[in-house]
């Protein structure tokens, strides 16, 4: 297995990216490949004395910024690290992951690896890292929709918590401004139809007050409004470490205070770390791409090598384009019949 | 000035709706009109000692309950507390307060008040109660807008921010999924370039995480995505504070920690209770409407009403005909000189 890794993109590249794709290579069995600058690359090794021996470099001195536009990477970037990248995992790689521009690696997987035959839209699905473990998708790759990306995600999703989490019929919700099937936008409603007529294990609408308690394991949704969930679950958590940070920080009393709630408070903190989730897992692609947050350091590269590892073995991919196909034929049987 | 209540809406009606609404006819100098069952509105004061003497009592069996489709308010419910409470504002009221059925409070509002000449659609703010406060349009009356809409609102949430709470110049932010212009759906990019264009303070669009950090007076979004944000902020405080009690009940030592921060979490948790700025105004609409929480205590609806007060007095429906009149003219002038 051959997983290849921008050892360009995001706020810490390179040295958090070869750390972490080092760290892979000697605790996983697989081939790791580097692409991007040698000689920066060369130099983390050296500075940290890491053994880069297991590890291939493809060499590249272009990179896509934060700043470029999404399709630069296939038109004019093309031999960036990120579009290297790109082109050695669809000849011949088997997953690849990135901290960079979501939008361009969005734009690039689409164009570059394409989407797996009846699949309508590929999209970027996020992990909630809450006590039960949520995927939600879409997470901004597409701010408008249809009910048939819905429900094709709402499938995606759902084989992706039972082949990764090991959730047996995940629950699958839609996110809704209210519980009856009535509630929302045109697409919405349509949505709520399809999803109730399908094999899924749909359990309804779903308000956003309960997505921190556990709702379902499955939330779809546009792409606008799962960006705007995303950042706000994260606004949040930020806000409130931030004024509990200020409460504790008041007096000799609170400070001391803090001793006994240190270990509890910092678990609860991590509960909120999305990078222990690993990254967010491009859905619809013919082949794996990860999405490693844009300040990730060695740990969260790691374990999105790892998230791409079990996304290749646990043959997610193949999974997804046998039940489109039988979404299909059940579509079709349905039409026949009406007829 | 005669502010009219509906003493049968709510989880807690008619009690604390009675009693909040004592509170305030012996606070403020108005009249006050409850609308509802007469023997139960009485059996309340008498319960608890209240002087009904300053208050108008208007009689009705009749209820809008929370399972009651929208329309019913103004056919086959007309009679109901909220039906007469809104014909009671349409004649000569000068605002209305209910802590009901928010989908039946809106669709009557827009049927028996009706709109500002020139609103193209009215709708339901809501003050975030961070340390700067914000308003958010729209919480979920109009899933799908358009970008007039959304200028319109701009204008009408920035009138309400300038007059009840002060602020000069209030900045406006339109919620988007990226502070590019070109971010977001169609319709935000439309909206984007109207707001830039208008004479409202826009600074641009802002990302859900920055909601909890006073990014802006004014936030303006479809009705969808403004009632997620609306239960998130609900749900994540809720979540959060939930944790925190676990975390404090775990041994002694936990909960002795707690006697220190007691009084700076509850201050924190006050800083979530929106109930302490009133209820979510209607906009748009020829008379105010306010929509008090459904779990409303006495003290919620004596701030509701204090807030229909200050809606009535500071003149914000007359602000908003005018400012609709100088919109037109500058969208003409700026058509003709196209020409």
């Amino acid at each position: 297995m051959n997983i290849i890794i921008d050892a360009m993109g995001g706020d810490n590249a390179p040295s958090e990216i070869v750390k972490g794709a080092v760290e892979a290579s000697n605790t996983y069995d697989v081939k790791i490949t580097l692409v991007g600058n040698e000689q920066a690359i060369r130099g983390v090794a050296e500075k940290n004395s890491l053994d880069l021996s297991k590890i291939e470099i493809v060499h590249t001195d272009v990179v896509i910024t934060m700043e470029d536009t999404a399709t630069l990477v296939v038109r004019g970037k093309e031999n960036s690290s990120m579009g290297i990248g790109l082109n050695l995992l669809k000849d011949g790689g088997d997953a690849f992951v990135s901290a960079g521009n979501t939008g361009a690696l969005h734009a690039g997987s689409s164009l570059i690896i394409r989407k797996i035959n009846g699949i309508a839209r590929s999209g970027i699905a996020t992990i909630f890292p809450f006590e039960r473990p949520m995927i939600m998708m879409d997470m901004g790759a597409n701010p408008t929709v249809t009910a048939n990306y819905l429900e094709q995600w709402a499938m995606m999703c759902s084989i992706y918590m039972n082949k990764i989490y090991h959730v047996e019929n995940p629950e699958v919700g839609l996110l809704n401004n209210g519980t009856e099937k009535t509630k929302g936008t045109a697409v919405m409603v349509e949505t709520y139809k399809l999803l109730s007529e399908s094999n899924l294990n749909f359990i309804g609408n779903v308000e956003a007050r309960e997505i921190p308690f556990g709702a379902c394991d499955v939330m779809v949704t546009d792409g606008f409004t799962g960006n705007i969930v995303l950042k706000l679950v994260e606004g949040m958590g930020k806000f409130m470490f931030g004024e509990l940070k200020n409460m504790y920080s008041k007096n000799m009393a609170t400070k001391l205070s803090f001793l006994a709630m240190k270990a509890s408070l910092k678990q609860f903190k991590k509960s909120f770390d999305a990078s222990e989730h690993g990254g967010a897992p491009f859905l619809g692609l013919n082949k794996p791409v990860i999405k490693a947050h844009g300040s990730s350091d060695a740990k969260a590269i790691k374990n999105a090598i790892r998230q791409a590892i079990n996304y290749v073995q646990s043959g997610i991919t193949q999974e997804i384009s046998a039940e489109i196909e039988k979404m299909k034929e059940m579509k079709e049987k349905k039409e026949n019949s009406k007829q």
